[in-house]
């Protein structure tokens, strides 16, 4: 049987009852996966991801002291009263070991909650795309990769990244039949970068990131430097995944 | 002020109102808007599209005897009692010149009834490119690609054609903007095919035709000779526009 990959350019694009029996790939490159791979990566216990801040606050009042962060961001920022913002980079060991992070992105958790019928909800993005590749290989039945976008619009750097992730298990996984329309865009996408990972890839990757919507807006934020962190490939080795009940994310996997 | 050009990857990604003002180039490039160009070419007075098989049937009905033509698809086969299916080469002088066009197709027709708020609707496919570039470029306000799909989902073909008009239109007008990520997108898509008229550009363009979902459906219905037919680029000089009031659609212009 063939394992059909599908790519959702956006969580509008299909109906949360289609990714049944799928395993699903939530990407919102530019940063909110990014930065929970980044903070998991160092340490973090769990994410807990929350649509509204209110609920992020609340649920951080209610949590032991000291055992939690607050992260996040609004409009590209860090919120008032937050312990932490949005850039993957300032989720390091000392400040996360060990810590459970209450975090709030709007695009990336409306992703998350749109593919919530999946039988697995990974999380993915540059940084664990060799460890995604190599766990959707070992998994079966139909893969789904979740573009977060914005505001319900395609952002270029999400695409790049299903259509590297569909690259890499189209060659892993021998049943894989990328044949899908919109998996057919994202792997030409990815292709326009070639792919030998060296230093002429990596610029198209960074240029691509830095004209797309979300690259845009961190740079008017002033957050050109988290397109760079993002854009590093295979800095770590696990692959995330959401449990729904309790709702939040645990390292799934370690890489072999 | 500058000129955006929006892609919409398939009708639903855009609401109605969002057009007001602009230009919109409606695209079903296999193959409703390539026969709807093919009938005008050949003389056809005007094409009426109609969302249903029975609406064209009384159309018709109602018509003088020997001045319509009843043309379209379902399932990508001629109706019934029809006289024509959705080949663009059926369309011949022969049997077209004079005669008004009752047109009936699923996706072609949704999308431009969805389009219908621009201040004017043109029809685009590979077959009039140049014409549709140069009209775009003389107007003004921003330009917006629609792409029908099908059924919802998103079809390469259009995207490759809607990748190509934003190409040669970024280049033919000063002021064009093409920073939208959907348009990016399809200009990707395109570039993968080289901007040289050659052969092997030929061959990558009707390579992604063969293998999109409205190719593969074609192949499937035995109709393959008009994925070649729909390929040839700049095959006439019209430029056909939707009229809402008449609804019908005629040549807006000839190329000059």
């Amino acid at each position: 049987m063939s394992r059909p990959i599908n790519v959702h350019l956006v969580p509008g694009l299909f109906e949360p009852a289609d990714l049944r029996g799928g395993v699903a790939v939530v990407i919102d490159l530019l940063r909110a996966t990014s930065t929970i791979i980044h903070a998991l990566a160092s340490g973090a216990t769990s994410v807990v991801p929350c649509g509204e801040v209110d609920e992020a606050r609340r649920l951080a009042s209610q949590a032991p002291a000291g055992s939690v962060l607050l992260g996040g961001e609004r409009r590209g920022m860090k919120i008032p009263g937050f312990d932490l913002g949005n850039s993957p980079g300032e989720y390091t060991r000392e400040l996360t070991a060990g810590k459970t992070l209450i975090f709030t992105t709007t695009n990336g958790t409306r992703a998350l909650i749109r593919a919530k019928e999946a039988r697995r909800v990974l999380i993915g993005a540059l940084a664990n795309l060799e460890a995604v590749v190599e766990l959707l290989a070992e998994e079966s039945g139909p893969v789904h990769l979740v573009c977060a976008g914005t505001e319900g619009r395609i952002t270029l750097e999400d695409v790049l990244c299903a259509g590297a992730i569909a690259h890499w298990f189209n060659l892993a996984a021998d049943d894989a039949d990328p044949s899908d329309d919109a998996t057919q865009l994202a792997l030409h996408l990815f292709a326009s970068c070639g792919h030998n990972y060296d230093r002429a890839y990596e610029d198209r990757v960074l240029a691509i990131l830095g004209r797309s919507r979300g690259g845009r807006n961190l740079i008017d934020c002033g957050l050109i430097a988290d397109i760079a962190v993002c854009a590093e490939q295979d800095k770590f080795d696990i692959v995330p995944e959401l449990s729904r009940d309790p709702w939040e994310i645990r390292v799934a996997r370690k890489k072999k």
